[in-house]
């Protein structure tokens, strides 16, 4: 490149910096100029060609088009890129041992139904039963009493209630943690899904040779006046996709161990269920407000 | 920030960027990997908010509500952060004295009339007529005999052709280079318009303190099978918008003066025509093929 080319190259992105100069709001300013740096490094790195500018306004297009009040094709491009967990990584900084973040996904609900303790969240799903029990401590490993976990997963079918047909409420609830700071609850054992890909993210996925399933998981969002509200999943050990989760919500932290058990096992409760099912802990620490 | 944190904040980066290790396309991959580690700088760099990733969504399923076949609001996006331009700039390197190029624009239209030499090429597009005149080279400075020009502009109230409620074609046509490598026409004196600005970039611009408003401009696609394509515009020097541009598309190179001549004055082409009338030079150097 000559030097005259690189000087052209380099004023511009100062020129468009500069026209920022006079907004009123700092944090924005430094939003956007950071932006236009980094898309222009962008572009002058890559040499990005006419024609391929031009394949990324289709496919922003595209993106816009099929997005309505039940699916955000913007959201699914931000996950496959890393960008939705990369956020929440910044937002949700390490602190000690506390429990590690990860995406909230597009499905959950406010004002899910509580549950007590022992209760089953998954109403009508479809999936093997699952007992899931663990402590929610603080940062000094303290029990937290009074902790409102909200807990929601896909049914064995890979649907999430609000992707029925009916306003049906399944495997998803809300409930607290006892004065021990414990919780348990049946659920459903995770199974994988696919996210949409039927539209441009689906394709770009298919182009890259990137498969659009999700790990098996089970959400968490735990919340108390005094800490730092988490939202987390806990992910399946042994499920051949922790590797290839198409958002890259996994951290090795959160995999926990599913023990499978065999149909006639008495349950933690006490109970005797038809079929096999499946035991998870997880133990939670907050970390401060 | 703890070397945990930035151990996780990195290893999403790596993570990310290794998911296209199996993409069979050598050029994606890297369009790919290199916007994953701006993308990834960017979010870690000015520590982006949940509710400003949030706010960012938003905004650009906006811009896909709003794009139609009329209106391209990811276009005016790319062009307001000075993207496009970053990306014509990059697409034509400089070439020793040869002429620079600028943004495209939306309204651009193949097939236009062809005008003979001399030719007025308002139509009945209201405005200030204006005499263009100049000389194609080629990088040697030998005259170029056959090459096709495309000009085409806004007329006086800020609108081109397209924007009309009918299919009338104005301000826009082709001609041709005599031997001598000269051209001249009649056009406007180009006034100065807003990119639509009623829309989410719009909003972005007003929130930032800029104007939505292009610098008076007349534009030009120059062919000849020798050569580089050439896109640009010429700008009226002591435009107050110059410095201030909403697509970052002026060159000092590219702003030239617009004499004025007062009524009655005869013409280059030796007519008297009614009211005033205004005169530019544009002498053009095209790079190689």
């Amino acid at each position: 490149m000559t030097s005259e080319q690189r000087t052209r190259e380099d004023e511009l992105v100062e020129r468009v910096v500069r026209s920022f100069d006079a907004c009123p709001d700092a944090r924005l300013r430094e939003l956007m100029t950071g932006l236009v740096r980094h898309l222009h490094a962008y572009v002058r790195e890559v040499r990005l060609t006419e024609r391929e500018w031009a394949t990324a306004i289709d496919f922003l297009t595209r993106c816009g088009h099929i997005t309505d009040n039940r699916r955000q094709e913007f959201i699914l491009l931000s996950d496959v890129l890393g960008v939705s967990m990369q956020t929440i990584t910044v937002n949700n900084e390490a602190h000690g041992d506390a429990t590690e973040a990860t995406v909230q996904g597009p499905f959950f609900v406010e004002g899910s139904p509580e549950t007590p303790l022992g209760g089953d969240i998954a109403g009508d799903a479809p999936g093997e039963p699952c007992w899931v029990e663990g402590t929610v401590t603080d940062a000094d490993g303290k029990p937290v009493a009074g902790a409102r976990l909200e807990v929601w997963e896909a049914d064995e079918d890979g649907h999430y209630d609000v992707q029925y047909d009916d306003d049906r409420v399944a495997a998803r609830a809300h409930l607290h943690t006892n004065d021990d700071g414990r919780y348990f609850f049946w659920a459903i054992t995770p199974t994988p899904y696919p996210i949409p890909h039927d539209g441009p993210v689906g394709d770009l996925l298919a182009a890259v040779g990137r498969s659009p399933m999700r790990a098996s998981h089970l959400h968490f969002l735990v919340r108390h006046p005094d800490h730092r509200p988490l939202i987390t999943h806990i992910f399946v050990r042994g499920d051949e996709l922790l590797d290839s989760d198409a958002v890259f919500g996994v951290k090795d932290s959160l995999v926990k161990d599913f023990e499978q058990h065999a149909a006639g096992t008495p349950t933690p409760d006490g109970r005797v269920i038809d079929g096999t099912w499946s035991q998870a802990r997880f133990d939670i620490m907050l970390a401060p407000a």
